[in-house]
């Protein structure tokens, strides 16, 4: 039996940079794998925004990664993920993966004393989408204490990754949950562990981050081993990066946190793509 | 000769609670006006946006005053008045007020010894309109330095308004101005009075805060006047609220700092209102 391939790329996007983080551990996993990132830092942040607001950003995305041909859509933001997902995956022709159900899975796992601290947005926050998302994975009685953290997404998209003053932010939006003696937390949102130096330095060694990342690799290794679409790896894997917002600007911050100097960067007019659901939730 | 009147309200927008501090200065002025704000909090900030967007986006807040039956627009947003106003203006049937020129002329009106300081978001500060338009008002020669404070509108948004992070930001933001021995600093974004407190007590008695609210409700005074269209004051002035983000969140921060209860606010879901120039600049 002949195995098939698929070489395009694996189509990724996100608010802003905290995509990249979940986009790194795809690299590491998958190294013969195209992807194409994009970034929506012109419209960052989501996560005060409204669900028909993110809704509508989350669609004009994927009509864009769409027409460049990707094979999957990776929505490497949790907002657009808890709030947009199902109205995704109903209108893409390609397989969609989300980044909550990986992550929970992740905190389910590695908690013993079953008592789970959540960070992300105000907008994650207020679903309960983690709430129900452990509650549903974990055979055993969990406590979930959540906690929003508006600062950090402009924290981390101004690049003050490792600064006393994020560091200041950081001890009081984690105080109320270290007080509640939880052994894990999960980073609710992929721009945290741009600064998950400073959030371990907080939390100290007694709990465990959460970061969906290398969750979410694993769940695409399985779904394009699933579908035979892997990338045949015959040529070296192409990178290539896009963002609504400064190229200058998204280039410095990218090529820091991928440790590699990312030139391939262009701008892209997320405006100009239709935002019409071919079908709702 | 008889007096006209003109009972319809004034339209304020911004693009959140920064607009506030210019609205409280025009409700001091012309107590017997009407009032119509617009904070676009859903969708901030706009100071790291390009043109096109900011473009896009105050077009769309004009048409959502513009419904309402305004008889001016102010532009109570730095950002949207360097990028936005020549569009708006040659869009609007009625009178646009920005607010860069009346905060210019007062800090070359405050400065003695000509070193001028310009805080602004990233789009006011690379626009350069501060440094263009305080040379072109000044009689003698001055020396302007900049500098972009990116933090502090999510800081301003987040209600951290007399905060120790807040501080901490800005003396990092103000350090390299004050080296320069300005004496005047203009407050180029309509949030930053909301951290008045804190900028006051770190740039110390000898530099003068110049922000632009009390001079733009002087020249909404002469246009009024000049274009006959005050308000009889016959009856009590009402003022309205509408957000296009959390209602709860803009009622908490915007009564305290009116300093009086806000209970008339609505959503606004902003997208649906068009941007098409019916004549681009």
């Amino acid at each position: 039996m002949t195995q098939a391939y698929d070489n395009r790329p694996i189509g990724v996007f996100d608010s802003g940079l905290g995509g990249l983080t979940v986009l790194k551990d795809i690299m590491q996993r998958l190294p013969a794998e195209n992807t194409l990132y994009f970034g929506d830092s012109g419209r960052m942040p989501y996560g005060s925004k409204s669900v028909e607001t993110v809704t509508r950003f989350s669609l004009q995305n994927m009509r864009f990664l769409l027409d460049q041909d990707v094979k999957m859509i990776v929505i490497a933001c949790n907002t657009a993920s808890s709030r947009a997902y199902a109205t995704i995956r109903n209108n893409s022709p390609v397989p969609v993966i989300e980044v909550i159900e990986p992550g929970s899975r992740e905190a389910v796992r590695q908690s013993e004393n079953g008592r789970i601290g959540v960070i992300g947005t105000q907008g994650t926050i207020d679903s309960q989408v983690y709430i129900k998302t452990i509650e549903k994975l974990s055979d055993k009685p969990v406590e979930i204490f959540q906690q929003a953290c508006p600062l950090f997404v402009s924290l981390a998209e101004e690049g003050w990754w490792d600064h006393p003053v994020t560091r200041d932010v950081a001890r009081i939006y984690l105080e109320p949950l270290l007080s509640r003696h939880i052994d894990a937390l999960v980073l609710g949102c992929t721009h945290y562990p741009l600064l998950s130096s400073v959030i371990k330095s907080i939390a100290g060694p007694s709990v465990r981050l959460i970061h969906s990342g290398a969750a979410v690799a694993a769940v695409i290794e399985q779904t394009l081993k699933r579908t035979e679409s892997l990338n045949n790896g015959q040529k070296p894997a192409v990178h290539a990066y896009f963002t609504s917002d400064s190229v200058r600007r998204f280039q410095t911050l990218s090529s820091l946190f991928l440790d590699q100097p990312i030139t391939d960067i262009q701008h892209v007019d997320i405006e100009q793509y239709s935002c019409d659901a071919l079908q709702s939730d």
